[in-house]
């Protein structure tokens, strides 16, 4: 196993690339051998890097995370960790992001338990073409986990505000905030699962098309 | 119409969003009347703040464009562009993206009698709840377009390399670079339609669950 990470927090950095500044990287190792790169580049970065520029060969797997708090709902579009996950697909590796449930204290015991037993599945069956795993772990003791759901994307998302402070020289600058706004009551849904003590594992995809909406917008008089 | 646009260019930002710096907002009038917003933060971050801070109240339509660039295939998952749609739609606001396909000498013309005709319809019929537009305009005079076609993202994608350069401490840095790989021999591409002089038109959400990996996640053995 090799870990190449960014080098500080990337929170909310979402499929953000860098292409305007080169990357640097940092080697560590134990003795002779290899255990990770650290980069300055987003999470999306160190999976392209990896693979095109510090590994011998492809991996068979990557896994993204454990990030410390979840990454369900709308949310899952901001998230780095699902966007490397994300990236490993589109190269054509079979990839799972995993996030544990809390932004406090963590037990990272069952998520690691949970991310090891789910990347031999996949080793074993392999995802479809543009499919991979985004996989959220309730922070509960492992005898209180109550299974393992197969979930769509809910509707939970942060509904923002914007705090205005002024600066000493009277200037004004705006810090994001808000709260977050659960909308999943549907048992199909992560927000749903992870809020009732199961492990919620999505398939997602980076096809965006919304098939469903192509027919109706024929009915459009759009060329005219 | 209000324009609230980044300071400078932020390309293949993704949906990043700002949150572990305040954001700085410029103003721009002509006499009383304000013309529009220049902001620090991402694409999506603009729309936030547009929507939470700046406007007195939410925009009929958000228009994110005209990006110089296509914004088609897997490509779209990078796109700055395409994120302030989204978080447009996230908000509530119906909205449509749109880029135009250079990255040489532009003609807006075309692309921006497509956007404001787009706009039109989009108000007129409304739009499916999660669904945005995603609009790419070929750089051609208008006789030279041949219509208009509703798409599905295609699978043209950016393939990277890293060129490794010495810094004059003799430490490497990595450029990222690579070519764009067309992949859609398919008609019903968004690739397809501008490559053939069509305005390509795709529907997309920002509900990445792949609902038909569902039932086959489902005869996993996952909880073993």
């Amino acid at each position: 196993m090799i870990v190449v990470a960014p080098d500080a927090e990337r929170s909310a950095i979402g499929h953000a690339i860098t292409t305007t500044l080169p990357l640097r990287v940092q080697e560590f190792r134990r003795g002779d051998e290899v255990m990770g790169f650290a980069s300055n580049g987003t999470p999306a970065d160190c999976v392209k890097i990896a693979v095109r520029a510090l590994l011998d060969a492809p991996p068979d797997l990557v896994v993204s995370g454990i990030n410390r708090g979840s990454n369900m709902g709308t949310n899952v579009i901001y998230s780095g960790t699902v966007s490397a996950a994300t990236e490993a697909r589109i190269l054509g590796i079979p990839s799972l992001a995993v996030s544990l449930d809390t932004h406090g204290s963590a037990d990272w015991t069952y998520a690691a338990v949970v991310a090891r037993r789910l990347a031999a599945r996949v080793l074993e069956h392999g995802l479809p073409p543009r499919v991979l795993l985004n996989v959220n772990v309730p922070n509960l003791p492992p005898g209180r986990i109550r299974g393992l759901r197969i979930t769509r994307q809910g509707d939970s998302r942060f509904v923002e505000e914007f705090v205005v402070r002024e600066d000493p020289r009277h200037r004004p600058y705006y810090w994001l905030t808000g709260a977050y706004e659960v909308n999943d009551a549907d048992p199909e849904t992560d927000g749903w699962a992870v809020a009732n003590g199961y492990v919620s594992v999505t398939p997602i995809s980076f096809d965006l098309t919304a098939h469903a909406a192509r027919a109706e917008l024929a009915g459009w008089d759009l060329d005219a």
